[in-house]
């Protein structure tokens, strides 16, 4: 079999130690000092009925009112015995909750629309690239953001994670989310409370059978996929929860990352494009 | 159910026609003069053996001697019992000859590295937004591309359709081809040669279970997802050739489409982005 795009590259750093290496080598030689274990409190860990996990970092500096719901669902067993509800292609996967509309003690119905908050108190690492979307992006505590010298929100990437809603924004409570997995949707920023990101499991998700009902809702109760439960990471046996490490966005390691990710000048490259995306620039994690 | 992301607005538009149409319902609306069929000599129709078929659309105007050799291969029924060989989430779907190394007669297996191509001959219609990798970017013959006054080039967006290639540049000849299935990867912009897009039947790849090997392939031969064949609709039998449709990019329907998806107005949204992606604007296509 023909060698195919970009393995000729992993094959040659195999062989013999690249002088350029790629992003991802990059990544994984950062030192330990450089990642940042995730929080049990704000790690919540979705197990499919098939055993597959999915590991998600909430995001309580930017959506604390819909990250306290989300934490209360889970551990009042909202989405025991819930299903993926929607798989639209290129777009969102969607789940709800098993139970009915009556959301558990200590949910708020009706939570504000925490779609972006003040740039005070937070430092946004500009990206340092035009973007189609906003004044500026870059990285803000590991996240991926957006801003306007004023204000500064969480962008729709791959693998982040939403909060569906009604017509009336403060229509979103937490009980049912999605997450992104297409081209990032950013018309969604500033739309919809944006709580998380999936750091493991996403292929899980990502290649579910596409719905074919309107919005890629599964058209039959029996295509919707279950999920057993969902809990906070720091609920769970301290054996059983994954270790879920981010890699801090102000190391070196990052700098050097993100450098080589606008600059690809390892070995199958021929013209870096001195230049990238915010969403093309995925903040690595890894499992201990 | 709660009613989800987007679902309110679908329902809303149903029961009462929106003052503001959303991009999609612009583009269902588009007359039939807007509208350029697809010549069958640049409809690539790729069969899965469980019978799902993929229409590509090929591009001659940006990578002629790629595209001529995908023809004779495909003529020489080179993929006839071949399979998909590698899916890596948020990346490529990629799929391989069955047969060895030995091209048929008529293919070159050394072609000029058609990255880019000369602008002058093509109308850029500039995006007009900022973007990351290049100094514009836009649509030229429906095709998105980017470009710096002097060269133009097709993007990496969603969808679009590539060569695989081994480490020196003209290695790629067309035997093995991927097709994008995440967040744009446009640094291999002008490092490979793109040949056409995927314009109905993308889910199909799109939600292949990812491979476990090194990049995304596919660990055990009986993994891999067979194809049937692939042929070009001009070879086919009229009345199985599928009928695909562009919306043309210089339409005022495209125009008003372009414009809804930068600025979002439909009911759903309380806060329009002002600004869009080029990989984010994908250009319609339908099935007659």
């Amino acid at each position: 079999m023909r060698m195919p795009v970009l393995a000729a590259a992993l094959l040659l750093a195999a062989a013999a130690p690249s002088p350029v290496p790629s992003p991802s080598q990059i990544a994984a030689a950062a030192p330990d000092a450089d990642w940042r274990a995730v929080d049990p409190d704000r790690l919540l860990v979705m197990e499919l009925a098939d055993g597959r996990r999915i590991a998600i970092e909430l995001a309580p500096d930017f959506a604390p009112a819909h990250v306290a719901n989300i934490r209360a669902l889970a551990r009042s067993g909202w989405w025991d015995g819930a299903a993926i509800v929607r798989v639209q292609d290129d777009y969102v996967v969607q789940w709800a909750g098993a139970g009915g509309r009556h959301l558990p003690d200590g949910v708020a119905a009706h939570p504000p629309a925490e779609y972006d908050r003040p740039a005070a108190g937070l430092v946004l690492r500009r990206l340092g690239f035009p973007d189609g979307y906003a004044p500026m992006t870059g990285f803000a505590g590991d996240w991926p953001v957006a801003g306007d010298g004023h204000r500064i929100w969480l962008t729709h990437c791959y693998g982040m994670v939403g909060v569906g809603r009604d017509m009336p924004p403060d229509t979103g409570d937490g009980s049912e989310l999605y997450a992104v997995i297409g081209q990032a949707p950013r018309q969604l920023d500033r739309n919809i409370a944006l709580v998380g990101r999936v750091l493991d499991g996403l292929p899980a998700l990502a290649s579910l059978p596409r719905g074919t009902a309107a919005l890629g809702f599964y058209a039959e109760p029996g295509q919707r996929v279950p999920i057993r439960r969902v809990r906070l990471a720091a609920d769970m046996p301290e054996a059983e929860r994954p270790r879920v490490e981010v890699l801090r966005t102000e190391s070196a390691s990052f700098h050097r990352y993100l450098d080589a990710s606008a600059n690809r000048r390892d070995p199958f490259f021929v013209r870096p494009a001195g230049g990238t995306d915010l969403c093309n620039v995925r903040v690595p994690s890894r499992i201990r």
